[in-house]
Formats: structure tokens, C-alpha cells, sequence
């Protein structure tokens, strides 16, 4: 039928796209059912796949789910994230929270990540997990941008940059699991600005704060 | 038996103890099967009473959990949370957020606050009753605190209060539920000294920041 020379290409592209059904089923069946609910035979179910193909790549429905929110925060590429750097650290920050709440206040997305957030709140070992292979990444990358803004003199140079991090993402992210507030752009954006200035006034009257 | 002068006080102080038990009774369950299978049933067969002395009391299950947190948050004598105010803010936001650790870090108060946050997270009517309820006068007390701050001209006088205790307290309630990192005094304080202080440098040379 196919050419030898052609048929590895086409498996890896049939493996490629019955990789992406079965993540998105995952991830829409998270949304439907929530995590407890979700099962490995739901999921081939949903993506058209046998059961096999699922064991054969992933050895848990846990992995599984991991693997769905790894592609949803990496995009298509399977890239590491990185945050945008245009020079400007109060407008990269804010473009990125602004992003952030968008997603948050997406029905699609609120309701799996919502039951993720749960089962890490209540399973230590999930939280781990969760730290390692999807919030370290993402973590590393807020770091990066920070540091290399603290590199350029714009932020202090005795900053924990974890707590910096954290000051920003934090607020936000409790904001939302929490549901105290709004995510608004207003709400965000204010966060950006007092974090980055901080809650005692600040002498701007002639002193340079930059060189 | 006794005479009528008598029992009004003693009656009083019968329902004070019933009314002690029963919360006491709430919040031991919770801790020790959480939110979702605890039963009034079984609130009343911890506590000593009959199911009817709860319904006299309280119409729901909910509604005597909440009653639980509120008696834990107010202490014995059922008034308003108040923070310290030495004048000195970063030594009494420390205190108060130190104080705050050790009840997330005592097992005793983790498995209870989490069962609550949970329900929270995943039920936006149970969220409302909690804001309005439970965190409505803690937070309240927070912006006291700081709107005293404010007004000595510790804090930035633009400053938006609501944000300003989300910086300080957000950080550390989300590091607690997703457990992204232990909760160490040394992390509290390094949240309060960067939230006043901000991320930028804050120029120091000569230039006092209070008048």
C-alpha cells in the first residue's frame, strides 16, 4: 500500500494524533465528571482508542491527566514555557496574569483545574507530583523573568525570587480557588503594581529609583 | 429543685454547654472523616445530645459546621477578631501570620480547614456563606489594621486595602492548600518584609521613608 520509507512517518503521525484524542478526552472528561470519576476506560471510550493504547503509553490514569494539563500549559510544541521578556517587567507581568485569569475564568478549563487543585489540596503525593512535573516548569520560567529583570537592576537585588514569585501568582491563584473576589484585569493589574512597589509609600519625589 | 432565680442562669449555662459540645462534636468529625460524611446524626451521638437539640438550634449540617469555624476563629467569648496594633506593622503582621502557620501546620486544624476550603472551591454558595460569615470579619480586621497603618503614614496612601491583605495573606493560604512549599517562619516573615517593601529596589540612600 505505502512505501516502507513512508509508513514510519504515518505511524508516528497516527501515534501523534490518537496521543492528542486521548489527552483531550481526558481533559473533557475531567471537566464533566471531575477527577474521582474519570477512568482509564471512559477516556479510551471517549478518544476511540482500545484501553491497550492507553496502558501501553501511560501507566496510570493519573499520569494520564498529568500528561493533559502538560499540554495544556506547554501548547503544541511540548516546549518549555518561558515568559514573555520585552524589557518592560510591570507589562510582561501583567500581559501573562492577564492570560492567566482568562483561562481561570473559562468555564472549559475552571472546572478541571478546580478538581486538580482539590485532589492536590487533599493528597500530599499528587502535590509532589504536581510540583515536579507541571508547577516546577512553569515556576522556573516566572524565576527566569524575574531574575533576569533583577539582573537589569529592576528589582532588588536581596529579592527571594520564590516569594516574589509567589507575592504575585498567589493572590491570584487563591483569589480564584478560594472564590473571595473577581478576576478582573483591574483586579490583576493591581496586583502587579503593589507587589512590584509594595504596600509602604514610595519616595518618588526626584529620586531616581533606576540608574 | 431549684428555685426560679436559679434556673434561668442554669438553663442558660446547660444550652452554653450543649451548644460548646456540639460545635466541639462538628469539628471533630470533620477532622476525622471529613466534610461530606459528617451527619448530624453523628454530630449528635458525639456530642451527647439528641438530633432535636441540634435542629432546634441550627437548620442544617452546614450551618453547624460554619458555627464550629466561627467559634474557633472568635474564641471563647463570641466577639469580632481584632489584630494587634503596636504601632510597629511588620512586627505585628509577623506575629499574626506566625500565629497563622502554626494553626495550618497542627494537624488537629489542617484536615478541617482543608475539608472547608475544598467545599469551597467546588461550591460557589457555600463560598458566599463563608465570605460573608467567617472570613467578612477577619478580613475586615485585617484592613483595620492596615487602614490604621495607612492613616499613620506607614502604608502608601493610594494603596487599595483589599488588595494589599490578599499580597500578604494570599501567598501563605495558597502555599497551604496546594502545598507548593512548607510553611516556615522564615517564609512568613520574608512575605510580610517583601509585601511592605515591594519587589523593586527601594531606594534607601538618605531618603527617609517616614516623615
Amino acid at each position: 500500500m505505502t512505501t516502507r520509507q513512508r509508513a514510519t512517518p504515518n505511524a508516528a503521525r497516527r501515534r501523534e494524533t490518537s496521543r492528542r484524542a486521548i489527552l483531550t478526552a481526558a481533559f473533557d472528561l475531567l471537566q464533566e465528571v471531575g477527577y474521582a470519576k474519570v477512568s482509564i476506560e471512559g477516556i479510551a471510550t471517549r478518544a476511540g482508542v482500545g484501553k491497550q493504547t492507553i496502558y501501553r503509553w501511560w501507566p496510570s490514569k493519573g499520569a494520564v491527566i498529568f500528561d493533559a494539563f502538560l499540554m495544556l500549559s506547554e501548547g503544541s510544541d511540548g516546549e518549555a514555557p518561558v515568559l514573555p521578556d520585552t524589557g518592560d517587567l510591570e507589562a510582561d507581568l501583567t500581559a501573562v496574569l492577564r492570560a492567566t485569569i482568562e483561562e481561570l475564568n473559562d468555564p472549559r478549563y475552571d472546572q478541571p483545574m478546580r478538581a486538580l487543585a482539590t485532589e492536590i489540596a487533599h493528597d500530599p503525593e499528587l502535590a509532589a507530583a504536581y510540583a515536579e512535573r507541571l508547577d516546577g516548569p512553569l515556576k522556573e520560567a516566572k524565576r527566569r523573568r524575574l531574575r533576569s529583570a533583577q539582573q537589569a537592576g529592576q528589582l532588588a537585588e536581596d529579592l527571594d525570587l520564590d516569594v516574589a514569585v509567589e507575592l504575585i501568582w498567589g493572590p491570584v491563584l487563591n483569589r480564584w480557588l478560594q472564590r473571595t473576589g473577581p478576576l478582573t484585569t483591574q483586579y490583576v493589574d493591581s496586583v502587579v503594581t503593589t507587589a512590584l512597589n509594595g504596600l509602604r509609600p514610595r519616595p518618588t519625589d526626584g529620586t531616581p529609583t533606576r540608574g
